[in-house]
């Protein structure tokens, strides 16, 4: 069974000079993981035309589902992210009245609740609504800008806002439930076994032997502080069908694992992952 | 002036995974960008041979003076980063004397500090002084892996351990120097300023207009909180020559937009960057 994979692109400046940690990427990645598909590479370009352009289009060469960026959907000039999928795709940028509909409702509703003076459209709120051609724009129940939905042969892109609420928020409600058609039943599980009086190259080859007889089980070992002070972290973990399968594989690859390290003198203890 | 370019590529199951947090990568651009070079492109891949020597063969049609890599020098199976490099590079794996040197005494001193019971090389541990030929292996004062430096013709691959503790301190010991060789004096000057009263895409066209008049200023704003609350941070930067140039340049952009948003209703304050 091959999973399904994910590329997402990460777009901002400020990622780019450490200003901002990239929680978005960890964010989805782990959504990912556990709706049963797999992020397959997260890249990190700038506030540049040609970068993300040529970041979507190295993307599409390793032929995912679905490519998802965040960032730079805004009304500022440095808000360059559609205008670079619109490169990369082939696409001309053009005013979008689903979307300008979305922003002006928007500013309508800010104005009524007396949170802000004014609702006409400037040149900077109509930007938020000029997306390449064919795109579907996604209500943003947190801010102002909408998100995208692009098909582009058998590639989904789908354009998520920056701010992590709202990325979030039109994940949750409009990304998962295209996620769930194209991962089917398929589920994740995951556990973690501590380890201590062993260290890491002794416990290495212990590794390649359960992962050799456990075809399905991924198993990584994680040094925490330290390597001398021989604390390990072993993280198991699978995509089944259904979940109590994915219980049972790992249920016995880690006996397994857990009798190899005894045997050598080595200590287990389970740890929460 | 064109600011020397380095290249981030992240190694690791873990991170496509959503497990770990990927705080290397922030760490090491918000260093890269203080010591006054920059970060253009961010990438993770998973421990897969082919993926890394893909990633490292894109970074290096890029052209950057640096490469640095994070994670994958270990002793596992899974721990492929130097595979991939030589993959990418055209080069033979070989067992590096220096770099085996280096782990043989760390085990010897492991075992004399009663931290281990056997100090002999087992394959595993030779694992990890298994270089891509022509590299220098570079002391991990921390853990045991060392980190590598490869010269490959104008670009210098740097390969570091994923372990952050590990990792920080080779940046610091032995990375810095090579960084500031390039960047030569240029320095980095960052300030935050606070708006309220104004939402974001009224202030777009005030950004515009003082990065127009100031050449060498970026402005980003950072909508906090819900857009409609009106809170925003601008973040002010610039690299130049010397810092009381950098900051006067700085000073110059944030008096001026001050006075335009107030002139537009808006209020101002100093914000920690």
């Amino acid at each position: 069974m091959t999973t399904p994979s994910i590329e997402i692109i990460c777009v901002g400046n400020e990622l780019l000079i450490g200003k901002t940690l990239n929680t978005n990427a960890q964010w989805l990645a782990k959504r990912i993981t556990t709706l049963g598909l797999k992020t397959q590479h997260v890249t990190i370009v700038g506030d540049n035309v040609e970068e993300i352009s040529k970041a979507i289009q190295e993307a599409i060469q390793r032929n995912p589902c679905f490519i998802i960026t965040t960032g730079g959907l805004g009304p500022t000039f440095d808000d360059k992210t559609l205008e670079g999928i619109a490169m990369a795709l082939e696409r001309k940028l053009a005013t979008n009245d689903e979307a300008l509909k979305m922003i002006e409702e928007k500013y309508r509703q800010y104005v009524e609740e007396g949170r802000m003076e004014r609702a006409e459209l400037t040149t900077h709120r109509i930007k938020m609504a000029r997306l390449p051609e064919g795109s579907k724009p996604i209500f943003n129940p947190v801010g102002t800008a909408p998100a995208v939905i692009i098909k582009h042969d058998d590639i989904t892109v789908i354009a998520l806002p920056g701010v992590p609420s709202e990325m979030k928020a039109i994940f949750e409600e409009s990304v998962v439930p295209l996620l769930k058609e194209v991962a089917g039943n398929v589920t994740f599980f995951e556990t973690s076994l501590g380890v201590t009086g062993m260290e890491e190259p002794s416990v290495a080859p212990l590794i390649d032997r359960v992962m050799h007889d456990n075809p399905y089980i991924y198993i990584k070992s994680h040094p925490k502080g330290e390597e001398t002070v021989s604390h390990l972290e072993l993280h198991f973990y699978t995509t089944a069908e259904d979940t109590s399968l994915a219980r049972r594989r790992v249920s016995k690859a880690i006996i397994q694992l857990s009798e190899l390290i005894q045997e050598k003198g080595g200590k287990v203890k389970p740890v929460k992952a």
